[in-house]
């Protein structure tokens, strides 16, 4: 019978969810084919260098902007607040702690977002009033909770599901997510030396929302990828078909990761950037008084790979933008 | 483009999620072989009248208690709270709302927990400190995040997933759910002159944790079901499978429900409750500014069910314990 | 232990299987686009009031000609023989059985092929010599045994499975493909008084490659479904999805039968006629002492529906082209 | 337009399909255990040092023998000839062409069974009359074309499928399964040089029933792996999962193998055997007239894995009985 500690602080609910992402692209017509052909979004808006693209359950305007390049890499994410009250808590939390970059336009809000940046650089925002989708009544689904219907093209992702970030050092930004933004620790992988080689953290049920992992590079701020879901296992073994008749590199899987317990598949869109695909919920965490999982070093290749092959070490060196080559060792220190 | 309207109050957190329930069962033994033999749960406890029972992912000492009783039925709900504040801002709301039952011990929690009743008297606990599931060694599953081994018996559930409550009077017990828990409605249905007949609640990412449907014999405080989630349509296939072959009777699908999006099957255990498989996780919700989903009188075929055979009036009608005719119309005025 | 009784005689061999159907409808287009855009066929051919279609694991020319009627209805049923040899012998029989009709040009066919009818008149036709399918060479997949590339539009269909054909009398007509083609019997329906509702007979390992059903108007020759085949249980859920967004009716299913346990779906092409949808391979017979299933009155209902809702009567009684009523008892006496 | 040349033989129908096999194992009552308790396979004979398992949509007495040996290994290959005239012309051919060991005793056949070997010296026997699944009636399923219910142990596979063979020349043995058995070739592997890596053939509409690989180790008639066959891709999902938790070793996948377009996995029984799972029906041939499909040295990679990682080298040498070292060259010179 074990008997959990009692905090003595108690949570905080500020932060509501990831809204959506940007991709840097150095060939936006194909990477914007990928999405729609083989992917199923929508393009909703061409703006500028700009094409903006949601899945049909995702419910707001957008969930992935993709943004002309030269190199391929992450750009702005967007979280949404709970309240406006949260924002304003968080975008005064985030300044005091020297992340913050200020109140600026925001392409998934009505008005100005809070900008601020991750320790390594990674550039985000909170938002909390949101543009949601604005879809034509022939796209409407006569299911009421689906916001567009269906796609009949390609393998149509359901919605945007989580991104993981490269970073040099895994422990201080996990700490600024979970400090400044209310981020709780779901899994994590410590070394021999108890430095993090790799952080799950979530402000939902999800087993994670975000995922910081040790860049072997030592580069700082970069993509590791993003994640869109279909909740289906066969729809892996779909995209996957297609995949492998129109030329995109399926880096790893269909399996099943350990932390998490998600059915996945890693590909690479043509602009270069990882995507993960999720054919599964995984598991879900309601417990609120959650302990996060430890994975050690002897652990690690179940962690990472529950079912299916071990992954190649470029899975955890490779990432956008690309660096030419190890800055430093595997795990930097600091 | 639609601009949400800023609710002025934040949303309240207290509530974390269902954690587990108790049936009522005229033939416990059976029962229990139900659960067990067919579902694979893990028995983890015999106690006087009562018998626990756990999934394997549930991460609770048990998530199911069955007891001995001439009828079947619901009975104590068990929810946890997001603190110990929490449980404590709730117990006073509760009492104050003359709701609450008094602190009485939990077989859930280390000590004592909050009892209390929904308006039309389904008896509820809410807790804090749990006991977490006492899993002996060789039960431990190298999947870190996984409380127990995944069974070999049966087609096994992974964990609880919601309850559905009839109610002589959808809308007032909906209301002592949201303003005395911190519910949320996702979606409900309203007939033409108002009324709900069904209320979809949550306080988690699931589409509802608890459901509230109109009673149409017009009795009070009875169950209509307790669902387990599987994650993968085929299991729903498999166990509908092992039931065609064991006498188990199933009632409805498997099918999709338009509400909630989930791959659900109706089957009866043994004793005469009606138990729910949901073999994916539907949708999700991480909108914090949500806007109910309204299906009305002429959409509601299409929210009941989305794919299968349209359900028969008994789902609407039957729930434990039995009651043996209509007390008063559909819709109790009130 | 059972022992089996010897044949005296050897099995034939000379029908190796359906090698495509043709459907008449009144609305072409729209038929051609539920076929291409919704199931993901591949339009092949035009010429003159037919269009030619075929799924993207067909291995031939066509395995749907769609052909321009006033009415709905089935029109000429191809199947391929084993050999030349094999087709010499069938021509034979069938003409020596007052069936054919004789040497006729085909469109499958490099040549002429046999044609010939039901005892209730469907129309059919023996090939041997046929026209492959002709894919260009960026339609063509590195996955070798695959004809083309799998479609990037709706749920593509993989091939052609089967054919059901109601009939004013099903044991004359079964009799005719057992005695004259080589058809061997699966399993069947039989009634009190001995006559059969339904036989499945195969000339593959298929549980059925031709289905014969009691014609309740008691109606000479009429089509009661053609089937496309998916392997997949989840495609069905699938193209459920698409059909309940995109107006067309899902008569029954997605379910799985008890005679050739697949699972299945009933639909309506726009057309008029009806398309089932098999999204599992059933059971496969390689016994090439099967004995035949008989389903008895009593177990009618699990026959027909293992796991789902029992069918309704039109599932019985529709077929095409539509006929006004009833123009005899249920089980003709002749 | 392809013409395809006519045959002018015409095919031969005499062995209908596998029908049982045998395994050695040094750890009789573990690859039971494994059969039985992850397997879900029906024990229903204990005889001497043999014990006889069948899956429960197996059709006959038994499916799979395992007997007690020091060293694990392949035993004798049961196949069911279509009939009795068919056995008899068989048992002249092979022992016409010197490959005959005579009559012998058949724990499957109701008598005698005539008894050969493949050129590589795989033993084998060819039967007509056979002992079916003896079914007690609590273990007769509703479904009527399902011999035995559905266990509720394991992951329970539904038939034996197939038998892979190594070979110390892939095209000698080859010839002798076309030419003696009536074999049909569904694909093959061949080299810049001409030589056979490995062939797949067929006496069904499987892709194949047995599959021969040339021995890397230039050993002479081991086997590679049975295979049991599920149907559903989530089944693999579900066993890799037991798998992993209880200690049985998965070699490769879940993965879709190109040739043959079976999702697939491969484990090895405690006993040291490979086992091969297959979790649907890949594709089916059913065109007379088949030509088979040619993979080249530089097309191996997607020939073997279409989906999932690459297979390792031992997967092309493992074999049991276990060899100490490489005898000979891959690809022998004979």
């Amino acid at each position: 019978m074990t008997k959990q500690t009692q905090p003595t602080a108690e949570p905080m609910f500020d932060v509501a969810h990831l809204a959506a992402i940007e991709l840097y692209s150095p060939r936006v017509d194909e990477s914007v084919r990928f999405f729609t052909g083989l992917l199923g979004m929508l393009e909703v808006k061409r703006d500028g260098r700009s094409v903006y693209l949601r899945a049909y359950e995702d419910p707001y305007r957008y969930s992935l902007k993709i943004t002309d390049r030269k190199e391929a890499g992450g750009g702005i994410i967007s979280f949404r607040a709970h309240s406006e009250q949260a924002l304003a808590r968080r975008s005064k939390a985030l300044a005091d702690a020297g992340l913050g970059s200020g109140w600026k336009a925001s392409d998934l809000g009505t008005g100005e977002s809070y900008h601020f940046t991750s320790p390594d650089g990674h550039k985000m925002e909170l938002v909390w009033d949101v543009h949601y989708a604005d879809v034509p009544s022939d796209g409407k689904s006569p299911l009421l909770n689906r916001p567009s219907k269906r796609p009949t093209q390609g393998v149509p992702v359901r919605r945007l599901d989580h991104v993981n970030l490269l970073c040099s050092n895994v422990t201080k930004n996990k700490n600024a997510f979970i400090e400044q933004l209310g981020f709780r620790l779901s899994e994590h992988i410590v070394t021999g030396d108890g430095s993090e080689l790799g952080a799950w953290i979530r402000t939902t049920a999800l087993a994670h929302d975000v995922a910081l992992m040790q860049d072997a590079t030592g580069a700082r701020g970069r993509l590791h990828h993003v994640c869109y879901w279909y909740g289906y296992p066969q729809h892996l073994l779909d995209i996957a078909d297609l995949f492998a008749e129109n030329d995109i590199k399926i880096e790893a899987g269909p399996g099943k990761h350990g932390i998490s317990q998600a059915h996945f598949l890693y590909c690479f869109e043509p602009g270069g950037n990882r995507v993960e695909l999720f054919g599964d919920a995984g598991y879900l965490i309601f417990d609120p008084a959650w302990k996060a999982i430890t994975w050690k070093e002897a652990d690690i290749e179940k962690g990472v790979i529950w079912i299916g092959a071990s992954l190649q070490g470029e899975v955890f060196r490779d990432g956008t933008p690309v660096v030419e080559e190890p800055a430093a060792p595997a795990v930097a220190a600091e």
